[in-house]
């Protein structure tokens, strides 16, 4: 049975593969192993179409290596619009090879605009688009990330379009850089955290959009080099799935996750991206042309570890 | 001589058109003449190149009717993303087309991100983007707006690229959307609104950008519709460029903007993008095939009321 609520669909995906992990694509072209580049370039002369074709082979191998491992992938749009048309071309085609191998694809963009415009952002991630004369789906992503400064007019067009069409959000609230203090963490004279205020906006957003397990369509962005705040944040979110960037390169460990869980051991997927896309610099036991085997051996330690931290902190789901 | 401050070139070019406003491109198929889309139609098979192909003829024209009149335009990435490859195209032909007919170019593109992935979203839009084996320019616009829900470490990749490529940005701060409240207009414990605190950390951005004019190459956006937030933030960021959406259809007036002015007339620049891009639909003068002369003639009519509320507020600059 095909489920109609993103979130049911993504607690499935993390059940059927027993793992929260979910692996980033973010290609940093001077990092892609030397063998795609050159094969890229002997065929094209366009440097931006070579870019965008060695980028979308090295994605290919990525998925190839963690399909079967990881409910979900979450390519960063900026490493591909980058190289413009070219870069957009294999971010589409990222999309769809990742759905193609049974992946749940949520498009990192931080969109955000007033409310028509963010309802365009809307139909092209999550929905379908008016052409001359007739509508179309486009990018055709699962979920989304997005931005919440400008309040509900922002978020409200994204929501209704993850009711439409069984898709997805997730709210940045608390991020995992060192400055998002600066604005997140002051305090509103009412005693709050600008976190928990945004916190207690995601909840509401998000309350139509409760599947048949609990958790929202609606999620929220939590970063794991933020335990005590995410332990915060899951109170006042009871309904909201976390995805917790920041393991891994940024700092955040196994243990720093847990807070984003629920006692159940649901409610939160973590992402890593460089420490599994660039996982063969590091790796003596695979050469460059194994950049896969090398991913998925990462993708696969990632998940032990995260295991492991769930089991300390007594979280494992019951039928795993 | 080429200035290399992105605010003196500005500011240089409202002199020049004795104009502070611009025209936004944010070009919605379905209200796109029908003639453009037709024609499209003829040249491909492909819906997706058909609405790129007739989008941006419809800009063209639009650049056309306005270049001579108006110092920059500022097409909304959203309404191009939509269409995937082939609206990301129709984009970066506008910026070139533009470009071209030496207006400035702001992409309203409201990109936000940690630290490194900032920075390719910076080198994308503003700077140079690594290919292969060698670095060559991408999208390369004047401007891009950005958001700072993630504080300084999302800014100051944009500040790096500004300062090397001359370029400039528009940090959000209080935007025209209703909602913008929810967020912005919290107070701190310390008694400020939040706008307030990102006025301050905006000024601090762009305290090394600030070119011979006395602004800064890092500006901000406040709407139109919220004149007494804009007197309070004039007064905090006395360098900072100030981008107004808001006017026209969202509800702002000439009056309204006048706040956001300096007292030598200066230090603001106005949008205005549906009332001029769909002149063509309300004026009986011209037909659907000359919606670029509606357009110019709405441009005209904008900068007529600007002056004239610039008048009354005693804030012509001395040289017009």
């Amino acid at each position: 049975m095909k489920r109609d609520n993103l979130a049911d669909r993504l607690l499935d995906a993390v059940d059927e593969k027993k793992n929260p992990s979910v692996v980033g694509l973010d290609p940093r072209l001077w990092r892609v192993p030397d063998h795609l580049k050159k094969r890229a370039k002997m065929e094209t002369d366009d440097p931006f179409k070579a870019a965008g074709e060695a980028i979308f082979e090295f994605n290919k191998g990525i998925i190839d290596g963690v399909h079967d491992i990881v409910p979900a992938v979450k390519p960063q749009v900026a490493f591909y619009e980058k190289y413009g048309v070219e870069g957009i071309r294999a971010f589409k085609k990222t999309i769809e090879y990742a759905k193609e191998k049974g992946l749940i694809v949520i498009e990192d963009v931080k969109r955000n605009d007033i409310g028509s415009t963010a309802k365009a952002y809307a139909s092209a991630h999550l929905g379908e688009v008016d052409l001359i004369d007739k509508d179309a789906l486009s990018f055709d992503g699962d979920m989304v990330t997005v931005n919440p400064y400008l309040g509900s007019d922002g978020i409200e067009p994204f929501v209704e379009v993850c009711e439409e069409h069984g898709k997805g959000i997730f709210v940045l609230d608390k991020t995992s850089n060192p400055s998002s203090s600066e604005l997140q963490d002051l305090t509103t004279e009412d005693g709050k955290k600008i976190y928990e205020v945004m916190a207690e906006l995601i909840d509401e957003w998000g309350k139509d959009l409760i599947g048949d397990r609990g958790y929202s369509s609606v999620g929220v962005v939590v970063g794991a080099t933020y335990p005590e705040e995410a332990e915060t944040l899951r109170d006042i979110m009871k309904n909201n799935l976390f995805l917790v960037p920041g393991y891994g390169t940024q700092g955040g460990t196994a243990d720093d996750v847990i807070p984003c869980f629920n006692d159940e051991g649901y409610g939160a997927i973590v992402n890593s991206s460089r420490g599994i896309d660039y996982a063969y610099e590091d790796d003596e036991e695979y050469d460059p042309e194994e950049f896969d085997r090398a991913s998925r051996k990462a993708a696969l330690e990632m998940k032990d570890d995260i295991m492991k931290s769930l089991k300390k902190g007594d979280k494992v789901p019951e039928d795993w």
